[in-house]
């Protein structure tokens, strides 16, 4: 099996499919896994071939997951060396389970992992999802919080819901951020020299005739622009735009 | 349009579609936005028409909402009355502008919506995503995290993703709690191989004599034993508990 280069990728959850029926679906059932830096993939009694020209098709890129993917003949061969099961599904049942919200099982699943224990989701057919008795073998339910009068998903939707919540408990680090591109933020510095310039310009022509509220109209002005961090480049676009606004058509020739 | 009762639907984010080719993806995002409690979609010079049969068959109930969707020659037009838009990107571009990840946009668009603060968010075309003077329009960005090297979604599972956030922002309290198990969790096959001991016994005394409650009688026995993860040596213990219960007293000497 390959291996993406990961400290805890040998634990991440394995997905296991319950009787899938169509091609497509095990395709971009392993096509969302690998969006979510999942890899290990079971397949309990499928229908279709995993390998069909469909599956394949569908699987946009992740292949690699599908040759990987083992067959079972039961569940129970299926989760035999897990230690932990989830099973996920839309319907409540009369059957007394811990239920947890993804981002809780998920939580517990990567605390788990670092001590060896390794997780299984369980997802059911298309159309049936978990039997009863399929239900038996899991430790606990995972529901996966959607409009209750309109919750059905598709297979692979359900799968990258659970997985998008892997990703961002195992590989994500909320670094909310400033993209600036090429050129780096400008300084301090550069901001206000441009703040001058503006100013300077503006006051030549009676921007600020109103001395008492120069103060206040100053400040308008610089909040609009010290906003948002401005680059480097932009400051230089800036000076610019003032450059060619103070020009009269005359300069031109 | 018809309102979900809820007091904050009519200022829930807009979902925008900027040039969707596919009249199935527009019906899957349909979906998608109906199991999240989201309804209002507008669509900016999409190729196929909503209301095709491929989209009404893909929307698998949400057809509604394709109904209600408003279609836009422009998107200055489609955005015009809202007060921030957000876009969504998977290429990272060189623009200055903050990006987020979901939750944090959804948290602000929550807390925004409070206020009478009307948002979008906007998704690209299918396999070109947003041209950048698509995004000049945008407040901010938001990044879906996911496996970098393998990143690209189907249009409507960006829309899923950021509608789950959504939903669970809006009309989820997690109440679940996890207790965690010993650290040295039983595998599923130890866990069979004591239940398999503990019914063989109880068979062999008539604890199954009423064939047709059978099956149930087992079930609620094994959702006893697997509500949580048991420890090896949990099942070491019931394994020697079985052992006792089954001797005859006349054992002992």
């Amino acid at each position: 099996m390959k291996k993406i280069s990961n400290t805890y990728q040998e634990h991440a959850p394995v997905i296991i499919l319950v009787r899938p029926q169509l091609a497509e679906n095990m395709g971009m059932v392993a096509r969302a896994m690998m969006n979510c830096s999942l890899s290990e993939l079971r397949l309990v009694k499928p229908r279709d071939n995993p390998l069909d020209a469909k599956a394949i098709a569908s699987a946009s890129g992740a292949q690699s997951i599908l040759e990987d993917a083992k067959v079972y003949a039961s569940l129970d061969e299926a989760v035999a060396d897990l230690n932990v099961v989830y099973a996920t599904t839309a319907r409540r049942r009369d059957m007394v389970k811990p239920i947890y919200a993804p981002a809780k099982a998920i939580e517990a699943t990567y605390k788990n992992l670092q001590q060896g224990v390794k997780t299984g989701i369980l997802f059911g057919a298309e159309r049936t999802g978990l039997e009863n008795d399929e239900l038996i073998c899991a430790n606990a339910i995972i529901e996966i919080p959607l409009n209750p009068i309109h919750c059905s998903l598709n297979l692979s939707q359900a799968v990258l819901l659970i997985g998008y919540e892997w990703f961002q408990k195992a590989h994500f680090t909320d670094n909310t951020t400033y993209k600036t591109g090429d050129s780096a933020l400008a300084t301090k510095a550069e901001s206000e020299a441009f703040l001058q310039h503006l100013e300077r310009e503006l006051d030549k022509r009676g921007y600020f005739r109103f001395t008492d509220k120069r103060e206040r109209m100053s400040h308008n002005l610089r909040n609009i622009f010290t906003r948002l961090p401005l680059s480097a480049s932009e400051i230089k676009t800036l000076h610019g735009v003032i450059t060619d606004l103070i020009r009269t058509p005359n300069d031109e020739k």
